[in-house]
């Protein structure tokens, strides 16, 4: 049985838009993917160029879902840099500051759409993203010390119509259900490979 | 002894600018950890405001390392939302896109820093990124189901002043290094609180 089909059962009304979300698309989507689990299978992509330096520009156009490739008419453009102290120009966020930025926006959307499929109204999210990184990791300098965060942590501030307990719950099922959470909380296998 | 000064003072000379990275600014900061851990100690942060649907801003401001604080003059904004098909407005790449970004980022950044530090000149850094994921995570609708990526695939092109064996090297060795690359593959620990 499925837990949002649950939730938005006992919640809102089909046809009703909650937070912005459309819930009765999000019960279409719901009962698609059972008749036909090939529907849930996304696959997303990037293409990434070398600009000099610490300087990387990643551009976001197609992706896979629901059985079809879906194209941006203009592709996302992502720019990356390292600060002066990391030796580069400061003209974008760096790597692992969006790492932070990829899980605010998940886990703020996971409770979003978690609320609406309930019938929940939100007023506001605001969170903040706190990461420790040991910089010997990325030199090689010290067996032990990891290259990426050690820790992250994260506050939530939420208002809604909702009791305290209620939105509680909203922020566990977020850590639950948030695709990048769980990217970075578990082990996902990347296969490298050089094209010549 | 540190891995990344060894390649240094085999490689590349003192003063040098490699990639457009600073080598010998690279083999300060080396020098300085090495007399002093905490210069490599980093915290970094952000801050996330949801703006209705699956829309959320993200901006990064400061960061802490080389035991300061610093700041930039207008912190960098990320907007990120859902296409469509996910109930959103596609206003901008959404939250696994941007672990793709991320990702992207950084494997070509460590490749290219490791490069200049061992005085190997990269013309270019082509690559491309692949991930899979499955919506019953996130929709909650099938026990074992991940939430997040089942798997990432990377396909770099380098352009470089080194034969092949070496190139294979450089890409092995930026797996070796990324802390993005280490945070997706490995586990992260985050600790989630809600704000009264």
């Amino acid at each position: 049985m499925s837990a949002i089909m649950e939730e938005t059962m006992e919640g809102a009304a089909a046809g009703q838009v909650v937070n912005g979300v459309n819930v009765s698309q999000l019960l279409e989507t719901v009962t698609a993917v059972r008749g036909t689990p090939e529907i849930a299978k996304f696959r997303f992509r990037a293409r990434n160029r070398w600009l000099g330096g610490g300087r990387n520009r990643t551009t976001i156009g197609d992706f896979d879902g629901a059985l079809q490739t879906h194209r941006r008419a203009q592709p996302f453009v992502i720019e990356e840099d390292e600060p002066a102290l990391l030796l580069g120009d400061d003209t974008g966020a760096n790597p692992v500051e969006y790492v932070l930025a990829a899980l605010a926006g998940c886990l703020t959307t996971s409770l979003v759409y978690h609320a609406a499929a309930q019938g929940i109204q939100i007023e506001e999210v605001e969170s903040e993203y706190e990461g420790d990184l040991d910089l010997r990791g990325f030199l090689g300098m010290k067996d032990g010390v990891r290259n990426g965060y050690e820790s992250l942590r994260v506050t939530f501030r939420v208002k809604a119509d909702a009791p305290e307990e209620k939105i509680r719950e909203l922020v566990e099922l977020a850590q639950r259900r948030s695709p990048v959470f769980d990217i970075i909380t578990n082990p996902v296998p990347i296969e490298v490979r050089l094209k010549e």
